[in-house]
């Protein structure tokens, strides 16, 4: 090797960067063994904090901004990036760290909240960067791999979760629009060269209205597509009369986040067409009240509150007169009275499919029972696949976790690829007319006449993102060794145009021995599935929409949770982001162990991270032994698994610190016990006799801590000293450690 | 050409034989055009007796044994012949013929019931060969093919069937055993050279008992299987139960007639199961009574007819008590009282459960309602397409007749293939042991454990027959220039011996420009139905079973009924039979004939066998003029069709007769259209000219003669000189035909 590998390890906030002061040093000794060093880079908040106001600080307390170096690394083949989660700062917490790091004598400004001076005003904008989701985008440079690791399959199928059993008289299905809708109007075309686009709207009369102006680039994929209002209240309509006939539950499924603009839309439609009665007896009053049904039926009752009492009972009593109407709605919490309409964000259709799925097809009535459910998805392009998995559990019963195989999946996600929600180029028309897509010399590329209250998109995706996936696709399927599949519908004008790049971009690879295949999403899912229950894993290739439905959608039926996935971001450049861990950063935790010295963060997100990124730098830099540790590591998180050397919630129980020793010492053993690298079973076979002849010592000592409070001089920023040494307060366990270097 | 080309029309019986002294001379005159002669060839009934007793008849009154003739023209390329429906003679009717017969004047003896005498015992013998199904087995002397003529095809576009909707919330489904049966057991061997082999049952004291010897091919596909007693009745318990839980009603869909042992035994457990209480309670009674449940819970009622009437009483009562503790069943006649158990052939599945999916997935409630059904089918092999296809009906609706393409059929039959139900290797075991196949050398090819009640059964597939197949389907494919799918399973063990055969014998042909592939049951029909509902066909090319299931499953989508499919025996040495009518040969319609001079048969199986004779006529011996007869022939059929010019069934209006001047009128209109041969178009200009202008003229005579009663001289031999007077009586029309030649 010409150069020792590195991995970063970010340092994060809150729970993670906590367990990273137990966990980081065995990782640093195992490592070592390999060649390879472990460096951390802080991005936590209080980091970014700091590294913005650097000019501000003394010199002995001024820090690096290593998000921006990171940022520079994920450009390069280097990259190995282990990305813990981190906090998305809301103005309170970015407000509390402040108060922290200048009591800890950091001379920053505080949070300007109405700025007014020039000194102000950069401060704001400094903060303004720090604020929300500052970290992932400047990160996530690359397409999306995400798997579920063996040892969690393993612990799966040895204890798996609960399924609900489905009967074959099932009536439950997912209804889609059989026309007007995005599917059935998209149009896509390739850029043959770079050059500038215009997205316009042309009334009845002629008079054009640019509404965005796009650079494509060569090569660059570009659809556009509409949604009829019309069509689509007339389908929400006709679902309504169709469960109100056959006595099935009627729940609609959308995605009003990552389609951010559509679908909320596509929500206020079914908010307005189930309470048709109320919203129609009183449309002037609701236009009045600035009532908007996107918001959902609960901002109908917001609204309302300022009226005179009886005009509130009046339009509350014929809200309800709309039940007896309407055929029953599946509840998000039949308790509290909330309904599936009852705001726009609580039933998303990745997590609630699953959920649905999950439990016999059935969903939660208003008497708390489960009930047999029209799940209702307007846009059929994705909802076919439920209704395929529907059927199919339908005829041969629940997936069983301990049988079955996996669905691990590469999405298109780079450089904003398939944003299909991308808010800049959604429009609902207000008038008729022609939406159209010129090009600066006029020529028109795509039109859609559309009507008042019709949807308008239109969605770009790079070509270097398409050959990145492909690539990455290829890159899997040979690293599997499993079928692969991309999911490419032949009936999508915008997939008809990625088969084009993608039967091209295959040619550029050696794809002996490699079983990859494109087709239409129904036969994808249902060659799956049809492996899964043999046991037979197969990788879906997918857009961006099917990689986040389907990431959630295999997972919840093969593990119960999608948040133990390995989830990578191969860096268009070469490197490296594996992201541990969905649970966010976990304030609770830190209160835990503050209070009782007990510390429940599970860190099987980064163990199982940790082992991709020793596995690939030992491919990128034909490290035979890194991908042994990796290979040990995975065998070792597996064992814990199985093992039940999770840690526990309660105090006084295995805590994180505790699972860190186990994980050290079945890696160490793995490793002591494997026979392809002689050296490196001869450096662990004593490290793994220590800690195995020392195990009730060191159990003991990690117990004898917990119960009592401690002192880490901080939330956002602890004292390194002091919380190094509430996270190893085992002299046994550590000098075992130490003894590896 | 060397040799002028020749068609044999089969004469038959009955109704079929009737028409054929009003349309073969038509035929005979257009067919001349082409240097093609039209032989008839007697099959009759009537015909056959007479062959068989040539000795004894006077040398005037001696035919010819035109069946031996045509079992020996089968055998060779040259055969082509239009096999009309023919009478499969019951005692009764053959003992009619005999009398009808000698009253003509031949001296044939009397079909003697208790033969004694070495001349009664030979005339038994020769009626013996007589009776039952006699023509179609020394005929049928290759593989099936079968498809919707594009003539019917384009009728039911115009008028399509009804077709009831389909609910997504149908809770109807296809129910089967998931292992235990005959799919999860089968075994498959290849025969690597010839060999005798017996079949053997081994008793738990290794005592052996040969249960059949067979003398096996080279390259003859041999398979073995059972159905599990046991796990077969603990089936039939959970589809009650669960019927019985969803409010679902209960039906059972075999084919006792095809599986003609197997299948009478899992009715027969169907039946015990589901009247478990009664039969438990009465086993003694119901043993010495000799009720086999196998015939159906009708014989129950007929065997205990001779009990005490109280006894009855308490057994009806005791049969009636269970349907209080079953789910409801589904009817074959809810006015009568017929249940689905009544007796074994009344719900055959391959007419069962098109017509459940074309009734909306449901079945007749003892309420005379329509209701969802769990179609029970206990032999998965074949029973999930019903289900992939219920599933798609509930995905997608009803079939639509109006834009729907079509899915013709290449199926295994010749040489008795794949004849799972063959009786004479079915086997119910009586005590627990093994069941093996056994070569002469005592090596053991196959073997099962049985358990006393399990169902065994083998079945021989020889090569000669699958090598035919398979150039059928490339013939297919490529005369159709249509994508073409072998059904064969990658999980059945028999399949992958086919699979095998299939991939190395299609080597042997040009395939470029085709598109053939191999998929599993569900795969295949689900493309199939893909490409359906988007009007787009695909040739299924099926063993014997799947060919028996789907020319009825999928024309009754189509067609509204299987009768109007074209049904082809192309012959392994290199002729063709063309198959007419799926309706019998209709006495009923003689009456008629006889009191009221109307024939209501319609030709229209004779119009389109015609049609593809004539095209085979073309294709085989280079003759452009056969295949432009052939071509202009279903045109003709198509206008006859559009015009409604098929034969009423009312006296007075347009009769058989009437149909066959329109089929004339428009054919020649046809053949005076076309410019391809302007010798035809010549020859048939003026026969246009002349039928149009006298139209009225021919229709007013045609119509004239109905209403009274009219001799022809017999019924199984009418006399060939007043039948022809009869069914001629237009001499407008005769002089026309007459001018072509």
């Amino acid at each position: 090797m010409s150069n020792p590998s590195k991995i970063i390890y970010t340092f994060t906030d809150e729970a993670p960067a906590l367990a990273t002061y137990s966990l980081l040093p065995i990782v640093e000794a195992f490592a070592a063994s390999a060649d390879i060093a472990v460096e951390t880079s802080d991005i936590s908040l209080a980091g970014r904090i700091l590294a913005s106001f650097a000019e501000h600080l003394d010199a002995d307390k001024r820090v690096q901004d290593d998000l921006a170096k990171l940022a520079v690394l994920a450009t390069t083949p280097e990259a190995n990036i282990i990305k813990l989660p981190n906090i998305s700062a809301s103005v309170p917490q970015l407000k509390g760290a402040i108060a922290e790091l200048q009591a800890q004598g950091y001379n920053i400004p505080d949070f300007p909240e109405d700025p007014q001076t020039e000194a102000e005003l950069q401060a704001r904008a400094r903060y303004s960067k720090i604020l929300g989701s500052a970290v992932n985008p400047v990160l996530r440079e690359g397409n999306s791999d995400r798997r579920a690791p063996a040892a969690v399959k393993a612990f799966a199928r040895k204890h798996p979760h609960s399924m609900g059993e489905w009967s074959m008289a099932s009536q439950s299905h997912a209804d889609y629009m059989r026309g007007g809708d995005f599917f059935s109007s998209e149009q896509s075309i390739t850029m043959d060269k770079a050059g500038d686009v215009r997205i316009e709207f042309v009334d009845k009369n002629g008079k054009v209205e640019v509404k965005k102006q796009l650079a494509l680039q060569e090569g660059e994929v570009f659809d556009s597509m509409f949604m009829s209002c019309k069509k689509l209240r007339e389908f929400f309509e006709a679902t309504l009369q169709d469960c109100k006939e056959t006595g099935v539950m009627w729940s609609l499924h959308v995605k009003a986040t990552m389609m951010k603009v559509s679908h909320p839309i596509v929500f206020g439609h079914a908010v307005s067409v189930y309470y048709k009665g109320a919203f129609d007896k009183h449309a002037a009053l609701f236009a009045e009240l600035g009532v908007n049904p996107n918001n959902g039926i609960s901002s109908v009752y917001d609204k309302i509150k300022s009226l005179p009492a009886s005009l509130q009972e009046e339009i509350l009593h014929d809200i309800h007169a709309c039940y007896s109407d309407r055929p029953e709605m599946a509840m998000v919490d039949s308790v509290k009275g909330i309904t599936n309409l009852h705001i726009p964000s609580d039933v998303i259709v990745d997590a609630s499919m699953p959920a649905m799925i999950r439990s016999s097809g059935q969903m939660w009535g208003k008497d708390g029972k489960l009930k047999d459910t029209k799940a209702v998805m307007p846009e059929s392009t994705y909802a076919r696949i439920y209704q395929e998995m529907i059927n199919f559990c339908k005829t041969n019963g629940a997936f069983d976790p301990t049988t079955m195989g996996t669905v691990p999946n590469v999405g298109l996600m780079a450089q904003k690829a398939e944003e299909y929600g991308s808010h800049d180029k959604t429009f609902e028309a207000t008038v008729d007319g022609t939406m159209r897509v010129v090009l600066a010399d006029g020529t028109v590329l795509m039109q859609h006449e559309v009507e008042a209250g019709d949807i308008w998109r239109a969605c770009q995706t790079k070509d270097a993102a398409i050959r990145d996936w492909v690539k990455l696709a290829v890159t899997r399927a040979r690293q599997s060794n499993t079928p692969t599949i991309f999911w490419l519908d032949p009936e999508r004008a915008h997939d008809l145009q990625l088969q084009k790049k993608v039967e091209a971009y295959l040619q550029e690879y050696d794809l002996s021995g490699l079983d990859i295949r494109l087709m239409g999403y129904n036969e994808a899912i249902r060659i799956s599935m049809e492996r899964l229950i043999r046991g037979q894993d197969t990788i879906s290739v997918t857009g961006n929409v099917l990689r986040d439905y389907l990431t959630d959608l295999f997972p919840i039926m093969e593990l119960g949770t999608s948040a133990k996935m390995l989830s990578i971001v191969p860096l268009m450049a070469g490197g490296g982001m594996y992201e541990t861990g969905a649970g966010g950063s976990a304030p609770k935790h830190v209160q835990q162990l503050i209070e009782e010295n007990h510390l429940r963060w599970d860190s099987l997100g980064e163990f199982l991270a940790l082992a991709v990124s020793l596995e690939e730098t030992g491919i990128k830099t034909d490290n035979p032994r890194a991908k042994l540790l990796g290979k040990t590591l995975d065998a070792a998180t597996g064992k814990l698994l199985d093992n039940n050397k999770s840690p526990s919630r309660k105090t006084g129980e295995l805590d994180n610190r505790g699972s860190h020793f186990y994980l050290a010492l079945y890696w160490a053993q793995e490793l002591a016990a494997q026979t392809e690298d002689s050296v490196l079973q001869a450096h662990f076979s004593p490290l793994a006799k220590t800690l195995a002849d020392n195990e009730a010592t060191i159990i003991a000592e990690l117990s004898a801590v917990q119960g009592s409070p401690v002192d880490i001089a901080g939330y956002y920023r602890s004292s390194p000293e002091l919380t190094s040494k509430v996270m190893r307060p085992s002299p046994t366990f550590n000098a075992a450690i130490a003894s590896l270097h």
